[in-house]
């Protein structure tokens, strides 16, 4: 089992350098003996925030790096963003690297397939691509092209089924931090050939995430549920993000428990 | 099986109602007795227009009518979307219903889902959707929402596999009429459980229309590979679709022979 | 002073051929000695119907045509799309020819300085533009290509003056229905220099067009300010536009009041 | 005259915090009796790092700080945008503040006009926007709104005659750092009611941008054109962007030589 540290979840492009630091270290030192993986996301705007990063990774003992790309200038190609990439992979060769896509959030377009097109030249430590598009088309040919040591780990968690069916070896998701059971069924269900009870469970996960979008989901609100779900009070967010409103989340949480009874 | 008249890869909307009719007459003569289901599509810009074709459709004996939306003036809500359908299908009010939607050529972006909404009550002829969107959470509670004597066809065609795995019960694509013998390969991996075969094909499939993709896929290109692959010579498209140039069209082909030996 | 038949504001997207022309041939009858010049919209989205149109435009005696982007299948390049306009301007060569440009609409974003570049070879009778679009490098590029036969009609209502400033020789709009006179003020004004009262007017006209905008501005809610101000009532818009509700249009109509008083 | 440190074109978003410390210092102290004004942009995805840089522009003596909004997590409401500005600019209360808006860049698609709506009981300090975006409607809007000690700032240099028509009363462009000399008698022009001029040079700057952005205009070109037009070194640009081709940097010098003899 993988965990993420610094990620989009955890707000860590809204964090100082120090700050991601401190939380990275937390983690590794709780997390040492208990979760397989310990991934520490490393990208940032600046390159060498992103090496100084991926460094104290390694210092700190984390089993791996993610790195998403910079998302104000956005690289315009494939090549520069495998310049980026290889830039920070070489400040800690040794950890296992994972490219963290998610354009949504970056507005980078690049396809993941290009991007990864004989990769471990340039970055020998590649170990896979957290892949959270929705381009089914790059995804299919991202698995075709993978290599037996890499994961491609699907990061849609509405449509977490057309990712598995596609070949994804894996889900990453800021979801599964309270629905998480479910998606483990969803998971078991679809790896024993049970379409249809995976299909239930999906279809159940698409109505939460359904009307929670149409009252505005966000960042804010995943905080709240997860705190209303799972007993995880995390605090409030750090702006531009939004706490949610208390009648929002009374909604979502009651949503929550009529479907997942 | 479903045969679509007068579709996109038809160049519908660049034909006037006239030869829209023409066209329609002649495949309910030649198709009956030989296909289970002539579906005529019967939408266009002009709510008059389209009124006037599905009345012609009717009038020949075609067993149903499929509609796109406007696109010009785009529907704004589920509700004025709504009340164009039933308008049109209020002059056919014994053929069978099909919504078409096809977001990338429409830029029309209302949820499926809210389109059918309790449609029945304003549509009883309604049997389906032309789902052709890469939204797979609207997909999904599509499914979710079917009634039993309602299909809900994939459009897709790079991402058939995960169409089928939300549940969708069937395919209509441009490509299928020359890569369609694969296509039903997959379909019947996918039904037989052999998923591992299905993405396999679903791979293949891939690897053609991303490199076509590449090349600057388009109306014109399907249209010289239905005459390359599948013998069906279909003449020029009209403007403003372009002929595929024969370089582009030598190359895409020498790719689908490299790919499906 | 043009005026401009089957227009956006006309709905001619939404009509049959057959209203098309009998709206044609109306307003020339009517215009006659009235107007200098009625310009017939020709465009839709099938080459054939356009012909059509154009042709009967010259058979009124109508003073030009216009003629928009097929929206549907949208022209990829320059040359698709200048190609698809010279085959409708030598349906009735012997018209000046208006290519009207409304990227919001279309979602064709070719520029028009590429569309014209040496047009008159391909269109003789090519006598201007009609350009809708926000992209002011284009329209400055355009204005200072252009010939002295020809116009540079700008028709963002809410960014007029900008559009003046770099250079267009006129205005065609929606909303001219109903303010008509404040833009006639307006284009006064900066031709005498006075760019101070110009943008006082702009302002004003920002200021109502902001906050219809705000409330769902749409082509519905523009008929029902003409009929509201101007007192042009022309019956309700055809589906998929809907009907502005009372209410909203009391709201603007009283906006419009406060602000030009 | 402004001096904006660590703008778009300083790449201040590849930099660290501790490099744009750096650089704030020295040019505040070479700029001392030599500008007006040295403004420091202290934005950043992180509140916590962007007090931290406007604190430290109020330390070094600068004249005052520009704000971009944070755009990994986007605000998505003008009230969260609000709040962000508010908390940067409270850590620096003495120093006149500036709202740097680049929806281009950012994704952020808030109007400005929402934004500044009784900002100084928010930010008293407050004193104006750079407004880089093309919706002249949201410009006007700002200008009527604007407060005698405030500074409407435009900066899309390839239409600010547009701007300036709009009411901006000044302009700020990364390629004023070559092409400066025009954009003054640009401005000189326009300010003289000499339009025709004003146009033309507009013109001119249009042919150069526009040629420069189909060879594929960047930062990587811009800082290019800094070196061969006006001898301005500044070492290749950070990943992810590359540095322009000498192949393109030799057309567009050549162009800009053919337009500006």
């Amino acid at each position: 089992m993988f965990l993420l540290v610094n990620g989009t979840t955890g707000e860590s492009m809204s964090l100082s350098v120090a700050e991601r630091k401190l939380l990275a270290e937390e983690w590794c030192q709780r997390a040492k003996g208990r979760m397989d993986n310990v991934i520490i996301h490393a990208g940032c705007m600046s390159l060498k925030d992103s090496q100084d990063l991926a460094r104290h990774a390694a210092d700190i003992g984390a089993d791996g790096i993610a790195v998403i790309s910079p998302s104000f200038f956005k690289p315009r190609t494939a090549e520069s963003l495998r310049k980026f990439l290889q830039e920070v992979a070489s400040a800690a060769p040794a950890l296992p690297f994972y490219y963290y896509q998610i354009p949504s959030l970056t507005g980078v377009n690049v396809p993941v397939r290009d991007v990864i097109e004989d990769i471990e030249k340039l970055i020998p430590s590649f170990r896979g691509v957290k892949f959270s598009g929705s381009d089914l088309l790059d995804l299919g040919q991202c698995v075709s092209y993978s290599q037996p040591r890499w994961s491609i780990l699907y990061g849609v968690d509405e449509q977490l089924l057309a990712g598995l069916a596609m070949g994804a070896n894996g889900a990453v998701g800021s979801t599964y931090n309270y629905i998480g059971r479910y998606v483990n069924q969803l998971i078991s269900a679809f790896e024993t050939g049970d379409l249809i009870r995976a299909r239930t469970i999906q279809f159940k996960i698409q109505e939460l995430l359904g009307y929670a979008i149409k009252l505005g989901f966000d960042l804010g609100v995943n905080k709240q549920l997860m705190a209303k779900v799972s007993g995880l009070f995390l605090g409030p967010p750090r702006l531009p993000v939004m706490p949610c409103s208390p009648a929002h989340a009374q909604l979502i949480a009651e949503k929550y428990h009529g479907i997942f009874v």
